[in-house]
């Protein structure tokens, strides 16, 4: 955020049903399309933003040359800008460090968004280096974030707040940066999950498509106590798919 | 299960670092290793079971080649045994269109495992096809189930009830089917599972290496009322990473 004096995430989540025309001809593969127009993407954006968040599920869509096109637009990515990997995975033990191997490692991802329901031992293969993160799913920004997120969970008001505090202790204890994917379209949701995760950084999607509501956004991160007036130096992340 | 006899699924989780040593050469990549170790492990025990659970996280940590690899293991996998994606993916809207289309149409897969914590919407792309099914995380063997599945969730004594209850309703209401992973190592726990969701289907991991007791299970299946004396007749699917 630094070198690029925005907040912005770009999020590439490349529909091969909705990427323009020009980029289709008949002797292109749907693969080689998906390339082309996410590195147009990138070129594009930049100069605009502080990271890039790919989404697995539209290259694993792609089939047997997902994955070398996920690591050829990841290659694309310029160094000084950060590549969360919305991957979403949650799982145990030797699986969860497999997961962890191949975002972070092979394919040299800044962070990686992971799901906790399995507990927080789903977290900590990736926490052993302190220049990677992960983005714990909190507060998910759909109409079925009722059924589990937002219910009341054990103690905690609900399950959401649970996460939170989950994401401060393995912050602290662990090597790794831990912070909470919220919706933005969700402002009135954050004072209580930072108050559970002060220091916690946000990924915050749904700006855009979703319709999020930046000023409200900002005015609800400016409201919480302790948190400096410009959002910007927090780690505050803007993710959109448009 | 009628064509082969058996209620086993196989797990398919090839970590590099564990693969025999006869299958190393200097001339062959880890990809082409995986390969080899997978499709012999398919050939010796083909004979035995009913289904194939790959792990997506040992394929993912290969790198640009692990979904050719992936898709390479499930096309070696006989028609007749059934493939059951071990993905446990999570999201919403066009992106959980996107993870349906890769693993059950694009790699053909029968069933994917999935991650119900974003809520019902999550489940439903891929539950448009009678011939498919997912398997939700519902009740983990591993510690951290305590965190947060074990834990009381709104009306609900645990949140692994509230995944139940909600599978059930998805599997009457839509046409794919809906089943439940639950840790074969927690036999007392599946009676109050099955009675919110008498028809799913079990896919029961922690056989093997993380000490299930098969005995067990198959006497808490058989005290459950409305169980049939055979659970193979049942769609229980018995799974080992071993």
């Amino acid at each position: 955020m630094a070198d690029s004096g925005s907040a912005v995430c770009v999020g590439l989540d490349p529909d091969i049903d909705r990427i323009p025309d020009r980029y289709r001809t008949s002797t292109v593969s749907g693969a080689a399309m998906v390339e082309t127009f996410c590195k147009d993407v990138i070129r594009a954006t930049a100069p605009f933003c502080a990271s890039y968040k790919p989404n697995l599920a539209f290259f694993e869509a792609l089939g047997p040359q997902g994955f070398q096109v996920f690591g050829e637009i990841c290659a694309a990515i310029p160094r000084n800008r950060l590549v969360i990997a919305d991957a979403k995975r949650g799982d145990i033990g030797n699986t969860a460090r497999h997961y962890a191997k191949a975002f972070l490692e092979v394919f040299g991802c800044d962070a990686v968004t992971v799901n906790p329901l399995m507990g927080a031992e789903t977290l900590e293969a990736y926490l052993t280096d302190g220049a990677k993160a992960v983005y714990t799913l909190t507060l998910t920004s759909n109409p079925g974030a009722a059924d589990f997120l937002a219910a009341p969970l054990g103690d905690f008001p609900s399950q959401a707040e649970a996460v939170a505090s989950m994401a401060a202790r393995l912050d602290d204890e662990m090597a790794g940066h831990v912070g909470m994917v919220v919706g933005a379209t969700r402002p009135e949701a954050l004072a209580p999950l930072l108050k559970r995760h002060p220091k916690g950084g946000l990924l915050l999607p749904g700006l855009g498509a979703q319709g999020g509501d930046l000023q409200a956004l900002i005015e609800a991160l400016e409201g919480h106590e302790g948190l400096p007036v410009v959002p910007v130096s927090r780690g505050i992340l803007f993710g959109s798919a448009d």
